[in-house]
């Protein structure tokens, strides 16, 4: 129970959100390993919304799922791995319309009801006959629970799975959102991260999941960076139906409390993404503060996490601070390079190395280095040019990074 | 000899340019290596130009600098490496014109005719004894050449010297074009490359060279990318100085051959300082063709050249090109992927992977991956929706770029 304490977060998964049966299934489309999923609602009344990548270059499954989800209504996503269906053109689009035919004839619901995902190589076509069969066999298994293998099932050079449960009450009534997620490369959002589905047995109204999804995805998927390449394939979906039997949200009724809840269980992905980013063993936090804009803040915390200098130097556990300024400076955000403090924050301490814009001069090397040699460190960067704060999550740049996206196609 | 042939390349650097003397000097800033260097104009009537980093924080030699050069004159530029005078406060700003006016007592000139460039690392102070120590020694030594000694005093993190030298014929008599760069990490210049300096013989009025280098730069240095990290100390500077007797370049006369002499020796160095990027081993060149404005070909070429995913499958010779398009998609460039073609060259030959945003269905994998095994290839993107063409040099992502710069400051 949360009663008024929030949202938090709690043991389990998608697979513990009433009405939902999901499912990751081993389909052969690249190796002997889990690369197709189903994730189902059993109620017809379920409100979707989904948010998409902005490149200009579109994966086929990216440019039906906006075209389903225009409704506000969906029942089912189903998403394979080990091919993006990306740079394929008009038979891509084909495909990606008989993997929705083929899910909504198992499943009994219509194929516009269906949200279609791919991630993996692009520029090659689907094997439909491996994915056609992996469709029927999935959702022949959904009603054998098997937590956890709808985010294995999502992987590409992914490490771990990523999923989460959260917590809330929702207009009076305790709820819950699963989510799981993938990333790992190629991972700069720009409107969501790689791949990521919520669920959740709240009722919510579709205009209120849209909009909610649209500003909690620009607070956390859009504020992550592995390596500042958008993908043709990011997508971010949610499902709501309605099973935990509030009073739907409205934009009126227990929106913020919506916008919280689905706030917590994004940040946790966006996180647990970052911090798997390829090769990565580090995750870096960057708070811009005192911006002039939110867009100010938001540019120069994301600058900061894509910065390859800064990454490296987190690699080797280098406090070399200046690379944080510069990226700063050439973020494209306006602020006065003189008011400018920056800190470096970890488990292990604090320390302030920048004051208005001059270095500090009690810096002692071995102590920073001592802040920075952790699994997780922060950077605060105060701007004091006015009052706007922004977070942005990354990782380091590590030799695996290169040896992983080295060869990968092969 | 040119005659009206163009410029070309020839042996030698800027010590083969006359009326310029120039050293570099090992002051002991950093290591016991050269890290100071001067470049004189004996010719009292110099004309001078310069570009400068965009990035919000500049430091204390390019704020002094740009305002030395607003007269469109200057006798010398000092240089030191090892330490970047960034992020250093009033203190950096009293260092810098302290070392301006150094020089210029040295010289006998005035401290507002000399160009002030520091590299090296951001935050700390200049370690202004051994620095004020090596000016005076370096300029006693003016009169000893030794060729090749200022680029290598530009060295950082640079393999390489960088040096070039262009003979070309403006307004109808014979000039040279002396040039020294350094690059090698935080290389991702929008104005200008890390440090360049270029002299020439020829005379040339201070409107034409200061137009003329803000084009050839945009062209060139402004082209080129190591990690896409935009530097705090980015500064190009021409110097004219007339000794070869030629009736003045003006916009109105002999422009075209100077920019065409000048574009010459800057896209020999800009290439050089891409193929010296921190680690690399290939040097990369994207070509976008065809797109409907040149912003959007530069935006899409530099774009390219930037992605570590794209930079990582040229160090692992992995003719994966879905990433160039998934680059050009998240480039901000207009375009139709629908028409998009894509070519992979080098010496070893040249293959069509897209045509009209669909893959060739001719590909043949080992073809392909012999075409990228090359110490330069080429990612041809013919966008078909406008005229405009924009060429970007960068490198590939080795985990040498993860080491240097894992552990730099210390």
């Amino acid at each position: 129970m949360v009663g008024s304490l929030g949202p938090r977060v709690i043991e389990g998964g998608i697979d513990d959100v009433q009405g939902f049966k999901s499912k990751g299934h081993a389909a052969g489309i690249k190796r002997m390993r889990k690369d197709l999923s189903v994730i189902y609602s059993t109620r017809p009344d379920t409100t979707a919304a989904g948010v998409f990548t902005t490149n200009k270059v579109r994966a086929a499954p990216v440019l039906l799922s906006e075209r389903h989800l225009a409704s506000g209504k969906a029942r089912a996503i189903v998403c394979n791995a080990g091919c993006a269906n990306a740079a394929t053109g008009e038979q891509g689009m084909r495909d990606a319309a008989e993997m929705a035919r083929l899910t909504a004839a198992c499943l009994n619901v219509q194929p516009e009801e269906v949200v279609v995902a791919s991630t993996g190589v692009i520029g090659r076509h689907l094997p439909m006959d491996i994915v056609s069969e992996g469709i029927k066999n999935c959702v022949g298994t959904l009603d054998q629970r098997e937590p956890g293998s709808v985010a294995r099932a999502m992987m590409t050079t992914d490490l771990v799975p990523k999923e989460v449960l959260v917590e809330a009450e929702v207009n009076g009534t305790v709820v819950r959102f699963g989510g799981v997620a993938k990333g790992s490369g190629m991972i700069h959002p720009n409107m969501a991260t790689m791949l990521a589905w919520l669920v959740t047995d709240a009722s919510v109204e579709p205009d209120a999941l849209r909009t909610a999804l649209r500003d909690v995805a620009n607070r956390t998927f859009n504020m992550i960076s592995v390596d500042g390449d958008t993908s043709t394939n990011d997508m971010c979906v949610a499902l709501a139906n309605g099973a935990a039997g509030n009073p739907p949200v409205t934009r009126q009724r227990g929106y913020q409390q919506l916008k919280d809840a689905l706030y917590l269980a994004c940040e946790v992905l966006a996180k647990k993404i970052a911090r798997d980013g390829e090769g990565a063993t580090t995750l870096l936090e960057v708070r811009v503060e005192n911006a002039r804009s939110a867009e100010d803040a938001r540019l120069a915390a994301r600058t900061v996490t894509k910065s390859p200098l800064v990454k490296s130097a987190v690699f080797g556990r280098d406090p070399n601070w200046g690379r944080i300024l510069a990226a700063v400076g050439y973020s494209g955000a306006e602020f006065d390079p003189a008011k400018v403090d920056v800190q470096l924050k970890s488990a292990a301490g604090a320390a302030w190395v920048l004051r208005n814009g001059e270095p500090c001069e009690t810096l002692d090397k071995d102590g920073l280095r001592r802040i920075v040699d952790r699994d997780h460190v922060v950077f605060v960067v105060d701007l004091h040019d006015g009052e706007h704060d922004a977070t942005a999550w990354g990782c380091d740049l590590t030799y695996d990074y290169v040896k992983i996206n080295a060869d990968y196609t092969t």
